[in-house]
């Protein structure tokens, strides 16, 4: 499988910004009671089954505090892990790793709950169809590449990053339009020649006057499953087809035989519970 | 009760990084579709019971995209409301109002989501037990002080802010140090004097050795809660006793009758589902 | 037309780096010179025929030195203009408008020499023909947003706004995977279901390739006008076709009679030279 | 000649920006198309003949992205090159290669155009004239450092860096102060003894005015070439003479023979095309 | 006077930064004491004798605060204030202004302890004697402007700004070009042509050669008096003479008799004592 | 004795606004008078007896100018040297060396001046009392951190960092509440349970109120000696006393043998004469 990138200098503005908010003032704790010459060597341990994420961040915090620590990656990016494995090993001043513990586990904690509850949804879909499950832009304020990034460490994938990267029309737009028809014609002539164009539809006549527009992608909006199946019958040779809203795990293998493209979740991004990760000392 | 505060500047700075995310390379597809001269009304209404939080933060981000936005608050923060409740009014211009609709509400969803979860937590101790609620520092880097002040929306209280608000002596301090009485000793010549001397315990040995060189407050990991009993009599009239370590809410109300002072919880930052808010456009 | 539109905090943060560099170390002639309390009105004209573009800029920096200054709009957005005609109109303080000069000049000179090239692009497409006009990814860093503003102002399109946003198949990604066929295959499997997948051809062959693998647009790079059209007829119905690599304004209507879609045009953000506007007090 | 030197935490601010507008969202094509592992070398290439200026930015954006990518600078800065010659190498991650690509072309084209400009009017001042050319403040909003650096690269001078670094009289600053005299007289009182003051004329009435107030530089703006040698003659021995307004390159070598000190020149900073530099995989 | 300018967007940038450091976590005292709806007015008071300076920056203070907060002006900037006058009153929420009550006194306190000593200096220059007191960049990091505008404030005068606005040619420099006579040429050939050329002179026979070499400004280094005196006679007519090196306010003159043209004065702004200013509530 | 710790990115953010204000547009006078390739080693020496600080800032300035410079540090952080002595030396290109000059020396020339008034403090402390010295709030705006730092290296001790991080009761707090018994009530209720409580009193009757009220820190403002010495009677165990309100070194000893627990010093922080270091080339 392709290995998903991130980009060094987003890690590092977002690192900063973590460390600011918890060392800008120094460790009172520490400095009291830690010799600075004092040397270890921490174990980040899973606590629970999860799906490894974050490494070369942890590693960019520990870097940003310490350029003489050093962070050996014992678990792969995507590596589905038991309890008590050892995801990344840190080494060097005790102070040091004792100053960045708390900020590097709380980005690596909501990158692998992130990878994991990705990873979950993926397995849901049933060997054989060809559904593809995608985040939202329902991501954490100012963590954005990183969540998109742990969502493709968890085998799904990326839906459109930002308002500016591909064309979704609601019914907000639709609205203030006139119509479906007259938003899409809209969208085609002024959006970037480069961006599909995706369009939300409530029922299946908001589906066929999507289709005749000439909608790219259709995206079923909060419809049952039957419902889906015809969505996906009418669309079939004429556009992507997406469903989304509150698509929970025990849905997806009922979606995915029913032939959808795509399944969108939200909680990827905005309810994935924090992975549980420790630091233990040797 | 008195309302919590969150400074603007501080507000400001996590707006502009969630607008940078999603808005810097504008909207496309309002462009397209919405008339620059449209005004609309939209209400954000929430889908579910929740507490609300974040109307503040909500209107400082469309003050970020068009001073002539006007946002209505029409739900106290902290108030406990019903699924289709209005929580905020928004009027002026459409494309405004849809340009900044995923930011806002990706950040009041997360902090009515922390409100929600901590007022859970504040019910469930029973009438009369003086237990208190607290937060961790398991927050999301970047949005320190959102949650924090979620937290307090919520009616819990906060922790320490960071590594330099307060000393709290965790298990690898004391093995750095050599022993329980040597770290507090240190911290105590060391630390500012305004600052509590919070230590870490596991065993009522720990405890004992903790009380004995004078910690201000005993953090007990993970005990069950005979143990949590015995270690606040043991504590009486010496330190405060707080209880940590994977509580849930049906173990609140047996550790506050213990007699803990307080119980600090992590998933109150690191694990809130994101409230479910919607916005309807009139 | 629909009306481009340009969030102000995207505004707003082009302008503070620009102040800094001219104005953080103040105005040395102008505090000497001029009482603080003198007023003056000053009014931006064109020195040549020019297409307007980037008041709502101006009217940003004025507001980001003087809360008090008046910016009034004399020449909407996208208007064709000829010399001595008075864009703008600015009045207030006279220290402020002269601390605001330069930087408020350099900002709108390249806005709206990029809008005027732009729309002499526009203009060269022939009457009836639907070729679209596009600007590239080759503008001036830190002011993508700007000139993507102001190409639209012109009359122009977008093509993608970074490397995020859609997926664009170059002669470099070709050698990497081993070929057209295993490139746009990849990206299909993996980028966002939302973006194109526009290819990048330098011969016949390599469009048919293109094609067959279901490319949704072939970039045309640096061929002939015949064998354009043969390109755009062996692509029809099947992708979209745009022309690119140093396209003059002389050749734009032989390439848009070809039938080409797209024609790219890297100059127009990078080598527009300067509109020339002056600012005149009265 | 002397090396001109630019400061490495000025490039790094302005490499990040860059790079957050292209790359913040990642590289879907390169992660998509490109295996982690792959390496490559690549070439930066004049394709037509310029003067080489950026390798010192280039380097740094590739550092940004990717500690293991190795620049090698083919060319020094200030080289005049043929077309086809290899001005910079890069070679590391391919994947790296493709993500900075953009970024850094868009940055070394814009420099080494400016360069390739400047050294164009200084190889226009005829031999044995002692004229300097500078550049003026119109510069690229965000970029002035970068255009000043090229501009000395180039072999130009700098004029004054921004409005607090030299007194610069202008129309407006005397209309505001009523005359000349008073102007200067307070410029010399008030601003920094470190600065020369200088004042714009328009005609001989006023240079004799600005002589007579002890103006040290006099700007001869817009005059004929007559005028400009009638102004350089009743100057010589009081102030030194700049000529500025519109100077073209077919007009530098009479202006120089009419003896005046300095030619400042807006366009190398405001209008030079973008030099012609492509990238090579090898 | 004319009166000096500070811009707008500077102050807000040292403004946000000083509330970050103080104001990040919240105010956990007048959060917990104050009701959010107490109104309040307060006065900041001189305690003892100074020169007021920072009504402007202690303004955007508040308005960074709270846009409701009215702050009115009761000194200008640069009266000589005895004890117990009130300076600038404020007046809002009563939570609003304890908030920012440190961050502001902690900027006008600064700032006016700098125009105090700035005063004293000017004030100590005989009537008659036009020398002039200037700073010198040993001025607090982050602060420059905001110093440099109190000194200017307390009716001295700037040098340059930063090194990159005026030369000033060192001892190191001297040694590292081989001698005073090439050192000025080579600065008159490269250096802008705004800007005068310094030199730094340790003796009278350094002085002969700077002189010879064209210097506009000489610099005496830690001359006593007499030799100043010489040194001014030496230089009259043909450069500026700048004394400098630990002048003291009982230095100040006889060496302005002594006819030197400038003393600039490091401690104005690297160890002027903050001035004694309380924030009283009604 | 612990070594004080300076988190790295704090120094960085520090320095880099400081190179921004100094060196933004370059080193005119080195550029043209130093070669590129020219090395040099200069020596960091105190001109007068002091306390070394700052030895990692001065590292990371010329760190952040030019990875290649190396510095050697000669003299511990917080040893008491004599005029003369070498405090730290550099060594590299000779252009970085100057470039960086008064940026490195402004930050160490504060941060020793305080570190060396602070042992001075700490030195008047009479031997076997335990009164401990501390800062205050009163730091200069952006430099915190480094402030803090240098009053530990002076071997004093911090006071709270911010308003977050503990709670202290002032007048204008006990005046909103009516009472200081309510103040502390409040306090005691809603600022997190890791924060102790101080309390400002101006009279014994306050102070008793204070204690009743269980305050853990009584703050004695501006109080005679006689008077703390009371104070402190009263308070005996049951509360910390700090002595607070324009105390001078010579007031030390008394207040030291009137027992009290604290002595906070606003001097130390906002009023600290710069130490006067200089940088000799060898």
């Amino acid at each position: 499988m392709t290995k998903p990138e991130l980009p060094v200098h987003v890690i590092d503005e977002i690192v900063k910004r973590a460390l600011d908010e918890d060392l800008a003032a120094g460790d009172i704790t520490t400095e009291a009671c830690v010799d600075a010459a004092t040397t270890a060597t921490a174990r980040a341990v899973a606590r629970s089954a999860l799906v490894a994420c974050g490494g070369p961040v942890l590693a960019r915090v520990y870097w940003a505090i310490d350029k003489e620590i050093r962070v050996r990656i014992d678990a792969e990016e995507g590596a589905r892990v038991q309890a008590a494995t050892t995801l990344w090993t840190i080494s060097g001043r005790a102070r040091s790793i004792l100053m960045g513990e708390r900020v590097a586990l709380n980005l690596v904690q909501r990158m692998s709950g992130t990878a994991t509850l990705a990873r979950d949804f993926v397995d849901a879909v049933p060997p054989g169809t060809p559904t593809r499950i995608t985040d939202t832009r329902k991501t954490t304020p100012g963590l954005r590449a990183l969540e998109r990034y742990a969502v493709r460490v968890g085998g799904a994938r990326n839906h459109r990053d930002n308002l500016g990267s591909a064309v979704l029309i609601k019914d907000n737009h639709i609205a203030a339009c006139g119509g479906i028809r007259e938003a899409i014609t809209r969208a085609r002539a002024r959006a970037p020649h480069t961006s599909k164009i995706e369009c939300e539809v409530d029922s299946l006549e908001q589906l066929d006057e999507a289709l005749a527009a000439g909608a790219d992608i259709v995206l079923l909006d909060n419809m049952d499953t039957v419902t889906v199946a015809e969505a996906v019958r009418r669309a079939k040779g004429k556009a992507l087809t997406e469903a989304s809203g509150g698509v929970t795990l025990a849905r997806v293998a009922e979606l995915a035989r029913a032939g959808v493209d795509v399944i969108s979740v939200g909680a990827l991004t905005h309810s994935a519970p924090a992975a549980d990760i420790g630091l233990d000392f040797e």
